[in-house]
């Protein structure tokens, strides 16, 4: 393989064989293809695509650089996962996943930090006091085996060659191309080995995907390439304009997973987009009709077993659901937080996702470089949705940190990021459609 | 500058500031930019193009890199060069800069050494005896004060932005990019300082650009690339379908520019060409209209004074003509060699510039890596051009190489380039069309 005639095949627009991607993503990983090759293959990638056929070879190559996971004679029930292209206030994992292994599925999912805004699943699981996210592979897979889902920090084991590819994506302007980041995800959740994956592909100012159309592209070249490599696999595009949920941040948004999965609280988007990602899951893992699935997660959503197999995967991992309400509660009451009120009455006809984000991350929620510290308390507390009606110098939000000097820039930027208008904001739909 | 922030841009096919390509440059060449990003950004050019505010920044960045020579002072008449994209047989270089030396100008010409498969005009003059190509750039001043020109090899002075940048290209597939190849050429030949630029773009078979409308697009961004930067220029697209002369090698092309100086060679394409390209470096130089400086030229080339300029810049070099034409003479009688002779009588339809350029490779001609020696005395010396009438066996050309060994498959090689037909071919210009 001569790689410099690939990279003049692929800048003039031809299709690299899946042999050829197959050796060039081995030899890379191996360290025998230089930065600066790979870093002209993924330009070359962006601004020429990539066909289905070059997508799936580039994802199974980086999927076999490093450890597959296989789950027959450790699970006796089908295995699936649920993956989000990422959101403010996306906590569905926390509910999704214990909610499909209430209704008959094992599911295994590694899970990520967070770099940027706010916290990723990580760390907002290890707000609770004693939860280690980052087991090792074996005893991952005996938590899944005992309770049927774990929220496990993906080890270096899985697919080295995602990330060593990420880095290089992340500093030479190559991140966005659907089949690079086709590849990099599907490449890590293949390595996991669930035999379904269901897709929750957001789209909006708050999103990585800022049109329907790009979700949706996105959406249709993940199953593709899920199908393509052997999964049962579906998609939703949803709505990521607004926060789900009332929180943004760690501890307040496990408070408020907790809480839907309690039944308790008011945050029906993260309750209900949770039961159709579930349903998803259960109706192709199970083979059921998707009304069928559906009514068994709600089912088991309202008896508590979701929660039970929250608590007990919270368990498993050394987490004291116990002391982290108490400390939640306490921190809420005793803890440096500002009040944002309305300016004026109105209609909360937007709450513009990327603002409530920044003020998070200002209070201390998120991170800018992996060896940043998160403060676990910091956050925002919306106290309307979208299609509210407020009163002027009504409460809208709460900020809180650690940091008593953060708040007043936070709630700032809260403020703005709440928009009043003199009428009710027509409904919208929380999914746009679903890719199969 | 955040580098990976411009990659972006140029990635999503936005204009980047002049400011931000000098920036991204200067830190390349100090090496503060990796290798990596500086691919992702040649690959993104390739694929994205650049506007011609971005080639000229680019190209003076790479310009400013290094030296830039200033002949004020030294030289007392107008400076001008010409720079040839490059093709098979082409010595016009020899024969040009002393012409146009002779009917007034300084011609200061940085040259290269050949990379593929013939020698640079470096490595022709180096056939010479005692010919030192590798000058100081203050002996190279005395030599063009002294005789009007000087064929000296560029040196590490010059523009060594884009001796990184060119290897950098030349293994991650991002050779072929105008704005790239125009940055490239252009760097190196306004760092030499001549007051007018003339192009020889060849197109054909045996050039780079293999098609007229490649060629006259790269004409046109090399002459307004050459304009604004403050230069007079001008560039005359010509055909490379055949080797331009009949020799094709090294020592053999010195001795046929030799001969067209003295008057006294069959190669009348060579004598023309170089009469036309010297025309228009006259022309813009001395401010005279083309029609007068053609007169001029073909009275200098006629009455010796050009090859008299040739003999005292070989001999403020350190060469000895006279020993090499005894060499090549005694070689041509005495050294290993072979005729080839047509298979069928007909007229002579094309002779393929590239097959002759692979034969005189395998003789020895050229050299694969930069330590590769180049044989001298190898090469192909053809005796039909196209348009010739020859019958079965008569000879169309001779391959000779110190090293009989690589006679009989060169031989082959020649004998497949050489194509007979049963029709006269119709003539072709052998210029295209001029730019200004």
């Amino acid at each position: 393989m001569i790689v410099k005639l690939l990279l003049d095949r692929k800048r003039a627009g031809e299709e690299l064989s899946p042999k050829e991607i197959r050796k060039l993503v081995r030899a890379y990983t191996r360290g025998e293809v230089p930065d600066y090759q790979m870093a002209a293959f993924a330009m070359a990638v962006c601004c020429r695509g990539m066909s289905p056929a070059e997508t799936l070879a580039l994802t199974e190559s980086m999927r076999d650089s490093g450890t597959c996971l296989d789950w027959t004679g450790i699970v006796s029930v089908p295995t699936a996962d649920k993956h989000s292209t990422g959101g403010v206030g996306d906590k569905l994992s926390l509910v999704v996943q214990p909610l499909a292994a209430a209704c008959g599925l094992a599911v295994p999912s590694l899970t990520g930090r967070g770099l940027g805004l706010t916290g990723g699943t990580a760390d907002k699981m290890e707000s609770i006091p004693g939860y280690v996210a980052g087991l090792s592979l074996a005893d991952y897979r005996k938590v899944v085996a005992d309770c049927g889902c774990s929220l496990t920090v993906q080890t270096a084991e899985i697919a080295p060659a995602d990330r060593k590819l990420y880095a290089l994506r992340d500093v030479t302007g190559t991140v966005p191309s659907i089949p690079l980041i086709v590849a990099s995800i599907l490449s890590k959740k293949l390595a996991e080995g669930a035999g379904t994956l269901v897709f929750d592909v957001k789209c909006g100012a708050g999103a990585f995907m800022k049109t329907r159309s790009e979700a949706a592209g996105l959406a249709r070249a993940l199953v593709a390439g899920a199908q393509g490599a052997g999964r049962q696999a579906c998609a939703l595009v949803t709505s990521m304009d607004e926060p789900l949920g009332f929180a943004v941040g760690n501890a307040n948004e496990v408070q408020e997973a907790l809480d839907v999965l309690r039944g308790a609280s008011r945050a029906h988007d993260v309750a209900d987009l949770s039961v159709e990602l579930a349903a998803r899951m259960v109706a192709l893992g199970l083979g059921l009709p998707v009304e069928a699935a559906r009514a068994r997660c709600r089912e088991r959503l309202a008896d508590g077993s979701a929660l039970r197999r929250f608590a007990r995967m919270v368990a498993l991992h050394g987490g004291r659901l116990d002391a982290f309400e108490a400390a939640v509660a306490d921190f809420r009451r005793n803890g440096p937080a500002r009040e944002v009120r309305a300016g004026r009455a109105g209609w909360v006809a937007r709450i513009d996702a990327n603002g409530v984000a920044e003020a998070a991350f200002a209070l201390g929620a998120g991170r800018a470089k992996a060896s940043d510290a998160i403060d676990p308390m910091a956050g925002v507390d919306l106290a309307v949705t979208r299609g509210d009606r407020v009163e002027a110098g009504a409460v809208i939000a709460r900020v809180a940190a650690a940091d008593a000097a953060r708040l007043e820039a936070a709630a700032e930027r809260v403020r703005a990021a709440v928009e009043l208008a003199d009428e009710r904001p027509a409904p919208r739909p929380a999914v746009f459609e679903e890719v199969r």
